[in-house]
């Protein structure tokens, strides 16, 4: 379907708003295909993602739709359009490969415009796949320098979102704040469980019998941004460390590409600390 | 609160439903909590299940939903009534146990209104909860006898849902006639795998390295009706037959009261061979 | 078989121990039927269980394992023996009505000498099932107090274990010295996440995407003891904190039923701050 | 360890097995660093995979080890060796691609000597990690002659494995037979549901709730071959067959390249229509 758009809604709940919603689009002759609300009882917010499908005066709509809700709206009138992403990695290559191999066959929703890495290594990896790769290193440099040549790099590119695929530094507010709410990260824990450094050396320290990972947006604090996706596996005393941070790249590698379909499909709603998806 | 309602539509699909249907629940000063709707593409069929607050006029209310839908549909207005059921069982305790103890508690959302069994071994666990327990044996019996029998006890009780914890019966068509879409089967494999007798057994000899539950609606191909809900465990060369038996009685004890659950609050439509669960 | 053994080798890891072992069952006739064995190679810890059959002298066998050892050893000549075990619980039903329920069929492999509780709303629940009841309040009493009264209640059944079946008090570190490695503890977070008072307020507030439950033994630091079993599910923004403990309740159950099923069957090890598992 | 070896042995039981197993080993100045035993007791079938370390003349270990037992046993002493592969796919690329970032970063314990496809699809991805592609159209020719013609391309190479990686057609027993217990495949369904063709959409048209996907060995029956892997994900009504064939992949994927290590590390062994896997 050509005329496929989405409609995405987040305010304050007041009664009647699905009815208003959904009749202008009635009004407009455009027909619902699918459609997720949810209202949060706590904060009295209301979220609704609508695809419908029709054609339309995507001003004349959003100026009939303000009308209605007095309140800030989002309307995504080619959802299908990818996403321009940066990818930021470190050394290790299990998230960087399966993004890439996603992204040649077209499964990401999303244009990886740049790798940018703190380290070489992956240069070749990036290449095969005929992408940008930056390398600036961090040595010799201060946290801040290494940020701004960084933000640097990225000002060409102009991405929507960073995806943080395993790029293992951590990022100065400064930094997050000129991608706020757009950068998603990969921790490679079970959180809240094992914040910070080393989180298998810890869960193998703490004897725990199941590790996992978690794709999250990334705020000012270490590993406590809005929670996307999650992932578990069963370990046992037979697991060493090591053992464990094999095991869990491949659902790191999985948790993130979930989150990032969710992401880029316009499914992940941030509120708070929280996210809502549909 | 006391005027919390559940409104339920199954329907053909239409344009502007939603906004016909919210629309009505505006007018009438009734507040939508939450919302789920779905429709699907292959059969053009709508569901929605509305929870929604206020006070009202129940007969009033229906006639403005069917004037504009034109439709048939279902309206729940008191969605905290506890559905009434009877357990059909054999000799396992384990989904029954659960049941009970479920119900002891007011967890079920449902009245235990009697337990019919074709052997005697659970009556003291049934009595042990003072619920009626109906020994009904099927020795000396055909098996349109047994029914008969069985049917005549359930008669006083007027059962919304026969629940069949581990009733290891097949049932003909015209028993399954008399609840059709309102009897649920807990199946010990994971369907469609090992349909028929001895699932467990038959795992076994396969040498897979998962089972599963699955809980279903009863119709009159054997273990072919719409699936509720599902889950599965792991196995290993180390299981024998026996030993998958025991560890998926957990499994099943635990799909039998999700699907009951579901059920029980108005969460499943079924549609065709198929359900729609929110 | 009668003649079922199940031999328990705990000691440091020495050149030879697995030969020198099986050769001695080999000399003495004996059949091994299952055996698994695991050295922990950054403490350098052998562990061995090993269940064999044959006719035996328990003594003259015991001899001549530790002549060859020269290490302590555990040996259980009675493996289908049932432990003794005495519950604890505060308010909640639902571990509680699981343990019963296997007692009741003989799945526990544990005998349930009393339940003791600080309230007595479980006291109905536990007299169906004829297994006596001590309501003992800490109402008006220190905790040392209290813990001296459960202690005192505790004495005339001697206990082999404790089963901390939702337990809600803190224990002394004196109380625990009296069951040391012989208290399980169902605690209801995925820990480390979420240690202490109110973990699925905590998991509601932290937004996370899967909940769990932990059985551990009991030591002196607040949910630090020995993990023995995990388990998890999915849970996602429509679940309110209430909704998380409710979906919770049957992990919980089913995780520490697991754990009682793998210690009483003599397949976990203690060691240091972690469980060996076979 | 430089001086790392495996021993392999699968062979009837007999009482004493283990205590000459290791006597050997013990007497030859080996320690023992992994042990994984297991006795069918259907079959009466005896296995057992052992790590060890030590300077060794493997002829003599084998000589020793031959005249204790009176059987055939199988001894890796080079555990460490990388399996030879050759990797057959047709136009998926997600268990291919997955295979080959593995490979490029030394993950798989196998080198991929040369791919094979009946399309030219993916020669490009192939291309991009340096390995030869061998494209051999099925087009205008029978089954038997397409086959040989795989033989042919596959006989210079000498693999030990053939990994089907989405190869999508059926191999005829006499081509098997080469190749006998050494064919490993991945079936998109959660074997033995949805045997054969389009398990998707048989999924979907059933209604399940969770989908899967098995890796096994292939035999001369479809898909009937012993199962090595499987794993899960849960799917509900909105999925569409595509969506749940998307969804998948990824377990696919993992479920794949899982058996693989298993395999690689010779951990499995076949016994029948079974695997045991350590």
């Amino acid at each position: 379907m050509n005329n496929l758009h989405r409609l995405l809604i987040d305010c304050p709940d007041d009664k009647g708003l699905i009815c208003k919603i959904t009749n202008v689009l009635f009004q407009n002759n455009l027909n619902i295909i699918k459609n997720d609300e949810y209202v949060d009882k706590n904060t009295n917010h209301f979220f609704m993602r609508t695809e419908f499908a029709g054609d339309l005066d995507a001003k004349e709509l959003v100026k009939q739709l303000k009308k209605d809700l007095k309140t800030d709206l989002r309307i995504e009138l080619n959802p299908n359009r990818k996403k321009d992403i940066v990818i930021l990695c470190t050394k290790e290559h299990h998230c960087l490969g399966d993004l890439l191999i996603r992204y040649a066959y077209d499964e990401l929703n999303a244009n990886i415009l740049a790798v940018v890495s703190n380290h070489n290594v992956l240069q070749p990896l990036v290449a095969k796949f005929g992408i940008p790769f930056h390398y600036i290193s961090h040595q010799g440099k201060s946290r801040p320098e290494h940020e701004a040549a960084v933000l640097k790099a990225l000002e060409i590119y102009n991405p929507e979102y960073l995806v943080l695929a395993k790029y293992m530094r951590i990022l100065n507010p400064e930094f997050v704040g000129h991608y706020n709410n757009r950068i998603i990260n990969i921790h490679h824990s079970f959180l809240p469980a094992f914040i910070g450094a080393n989180p298998y050396k810890q869960a193998f320290e703490r004897g725990v019998k199941i590790i996992g990972a978690t794709a999250h947006f990334v705020n000012n604090e270490l590993d406590e941004g809005p929670i996307i996706a999650q992932n578990v596996i069963d370990v046992n005393h037979r697991y060493s460390a090591k053992d464990m941070s094999r095991a869990g790249k491949d659902v790191e590698k999985n948790v993130l590409a979930r989150a990032l379909k969710l992401v880029f499909q316009d499914r992940v709603f941030i509120h708070g600390n929280k996210t809502i998806v549909f």
